[in-house]
C-alpha cells in the first residue's frame, strides 16, 4: 500500500506543508502566509485546515502515516510541548502535539527545525551516503542538528545541537543567551548586518553606507552581492563569517571525528565568499581536520562517492534549500510510524484528518 | 564459569598491568618500570611477559577472556596499529595488536588511553549512572573520551574525543597541534607550570619565584599547593584553568546536551582550586547548562541518585583516578569477549599465554 506522510515546516515568515511519499517525492507543497506573529490559535487553525485538505487530496492514493512539524524552538519530546522559543511567544507550556493529535486524529511528531533540516539532508541531500552529521542552518539565527548513526540526537533534554551558542571568541560580542562570543553572533543574517553597521559607523565601508541610505531595508543579501562584486568592507565581513564558522567546525571536528558536515540555510547562499575562510580555519584548527581532509572544500553532489568510504572529513553545502526541514519532518512521521517503541497517540489513528 | 581480563595502562612513564573480574574487581595490579623511553620491544616483552604470568596465576579461577589496551595515541582499530602518538615513538605502522594477539594468543583490544578512562568511569565510577558522558583527562597534556549509549564513540578514524583541541582562545597562545589557544594550553600540568614561569618573567609572582629557585623540578603540584596556601598568583594561575575547561565545557554542553561531564588525571587533584572559575564559565557559556543545572557543581559519590533520571547536568570529578584506564581498557577486552560482531584474532583462543 502507497503511504506518505505530511511534512510541515512552521517558519518565522510563512507555514509550509508537504505531502512526502515514502522515496521522498513531493506529491503537493502548500505555503500559507501563516505567520507566527498572527498568534498560536490562529497558527494552528491553519496548519490544521491544510494538512486536512492535502490528507484528504491523496487519500485516494495511499494512507497518510503521520505529521512531522519542524517547530523554530527547544522541543520537549515527552510531553510535546515548546519548552523554549523566542520565535513563538504563546506556544509555551501548550500541548501542541496533544491538541493536532486530537484535532487531526493521526500521530504527531514535533521535532527542532534544525533537526529536522539535518535529517532531512541526511535522507534525500548531500549527506545521504553517511549516517553520521552535523548540519548547521545560518538564518536570522544559527540553528544546529546533529545526526548519529542515522537517528537524530536529542541529548538528555532535547537541546543538543545548539551549535549557535558555540563560544568562538570568548571576549566577543554579546549573545542573547547570555554569553559573549557566540557563533550565532558572527555567522548568521542578523549578524551580517550588525557587522556591515558598525563598518559604517567606523567609516570604513563607504560603498556599505550609500546602499544604506538608498534602502533601510538593507539585507545580509544585498551585502553578499557587494562582496560578489569584490566590495572590500563587504568582503572582510564574510570572511568573518567564515572565520567564526571554522573555529565552530573545528572543534566540532576535534569532538566528534564525523565524515560530514553541512552548512545549510539561507546564509549558504553567500558560500562563495564565506567557505575560503572558513577553510583556513579549519586548516589551521584541526588536526583531525587535516589528517582526513580531502584537497579542497567538497561540494558533493548526491549519489557521489560517499566520504565515509573515503575516511575523509566532508565540510558541504546543503542541498535541499528551505525544503530540508519540511522533507526531515515529514521523515520523522515515517520512521514513527514504523517504530513499535514510538507513544501511542492520544487517539486512534484513522487517516490524517478523515471523519473531522 | 568464572573469567576475568587483562586490563593494560600503558602510560609515558610505566607500564600498569591489572586482572579485573567480571563485576570489576581487581584480582591483582602490577606496575612495572617499562618505560616507553626504553623502546617499542623492550616494552612489548614486559608487557607479555607480565600479562602471561598473570593469567597463568589466576588460570585455576577462571577463563582469561582477553586483554584491553590503552595507549596514548590515536588507534587504528582496523589495522591494531598506533596511527599517531608523539609519546610512543617508532610504534607507528608496527602491528602491535596482531603481536601481542600472536604471542599470547587472545583477544587483543587497543584503545586510546582516554577513551578507556571515560569507560572505566562509566563502568564503575563517578559516571556508573548514565549511559552518556565526556571525560577530560588532564594531565602532561588534555586527553578526552566521549561515551554515547554506553559506547566509546570513536567517530569516522578513531580520532573523536581530542578535546584538548578545542579552541577556547582563537587569538591564544600556540599549541604542538598547529592551532592557537587549545584548551590542552591551558588547562595541562604542563601549561600551568607555563604560566607559573611566565608569571615569574613578568615579575608578577614573587612566591612562585622562590619556589622556583629552590626547586628547579618545580611542579604543577607545587604550584597547587601555593594556591591553596593563597598565594594569588598561584591562585590566578588556576583561575585560568578552570575558564579555559569551562568555555570548552560549555561548548560540549551546548553542542551535546549530555548528562554528564567528568574531569580526571593528575591535574583534577587541584579541582578545589580550579572548579569554582569553571563553574562560572559553564553559567555564563551555556544556556542548555543553566536549564539543567543544580545548583552547585556536583561531587557526585557513586551509587547516588543519577543526573540522568533528574535530568540535570552534571559536572563531576573522576572517582577512580589512575585506576579509570586499566579498569576500562579491561572492560573493553570483556566486552568484545560477549560481542558476535568483533574480529577474529588471528589466532585461535587458547587462554592468555597458555601454552607460551
Amino acid at each position: 500500500m502507497n503511504s506518505f506522510a505530511i511534512g510541515v515546516d512552521l517558519g518565522g515568515t510563512n507555514l509550509r506543508i508537504a505531502a512526502v511519499n515514502a522515496s521522498g517525492g513531493v506529491l503537493e507543497k502548500v505555503s500559507t502566509d501563516a505567520e507566527v506573529t498572527r498568534g498560536r490559535d490562529y497558527v494552528l487553525d491553519e496548519m490544521c485546515k491544510n494538512v486536512s485538505a492535502m490528507a484528504g487530496k491523496f487519500g485516494g492514493a495511499g494512507r497518510a502515516v503521520g505529521i512531522g512539524i519542524g517547530v523554530p524552538g527547544i522541543i520537549d519530546r515527552q510531553t510535546g510541548m515548546v519548552h523554549e522559543s523566542p520565535n513563538l511567544p504563546g506556544w509555551r507550556d501548550y500541548p501542541v502535539r496533544d491538541e493536532i493529535e486530537r484535532r487531526l486524529r493521526t500521530n504527531v511528531i514535533l521535532e527542532n527545525d534544525a533537526n529536522a533540516a539535518a535529517l532531512g539532508e541526511k535522507w534525500l541531500g548531500v549527506a545521504s551516503q553517511v549516517d553520521d552529521l552535523c548540519m548547521l542552518t545560518l538564518g536570522t539565527g544559527v540553528g544546529g542538528g546533529l545526526v548519529l548513526q542515522g537517528k537524530i540526537w536529542h541529548g538528555m533534554t532535547g537541546m543538543a545541537g545548539e551549535l549557535g551558542h558555540i563560544t568562538v571568541d570568548p571576549h566577543g560580542v554579546k549573545c542573547g543567551c547570555g554569553n559573549y562570543g557566540c557563533l550565532e553572533q558572527y555567522a548568521s543574517a542578523t549578524a551580517v548586518k550588525r557587522m556591515a553597521s558598525e563598518a559604517v559607523a567606523r567609516g570604513e565601508a563607504p560603498e556599505l553606507a550609500r546602499a544604506m541610505n538608498r534602502d533601510p531595508e538593507f539585507s545580509a543579501k544585498a551585502i553578499y552581492q557587494m562582496a560578489v562584486e569584490s566590495d572590500e568592507a563587504a568582503l572582510k565581513i564574510f570572511r568573518k563569517v567564515g572565520q567564526a564558522l571554522g573555529i565552530a567546525l573545528a572543534n566540532m571536528i576535534n569532538i566528534l571525528n564525523l565524515p560530514m558536515y553541512v552548512i545549510g540555510g539561507g546564509m549558504a547562499n553567500a558560500w562563495d565568499v564565506f567557505a575560503p575562510a572558513l577553510l583556513d580555519q579549519v586548516q589551521k584548527r584541526s588536526f583531525v581536520y587535516t589528517a582526513t581532509a580531502r584537497e579542497d572544500i567538497m561540494r558533493i553532489e548526491k549519489n557521489s562517492p560517499s566520504s565515509a568510504q573515503t575516511r575523509t572529513t566532508a565540510i558541504a553545502r546543503a542541498s535541499l534549500g528551505s525544503d530540508a526541514g519540511l522533507l526531515g519532518a515529514a521523515r520523522l512521521a515515517m520512521i514513527a510510524s514504523v517504530d513499535p517503541s514510538r507513544p501511542e497517540p492520544n487517539h486512534a489513528s484513522a487517516g490524517v484528518g478523515s471523519g473531522h
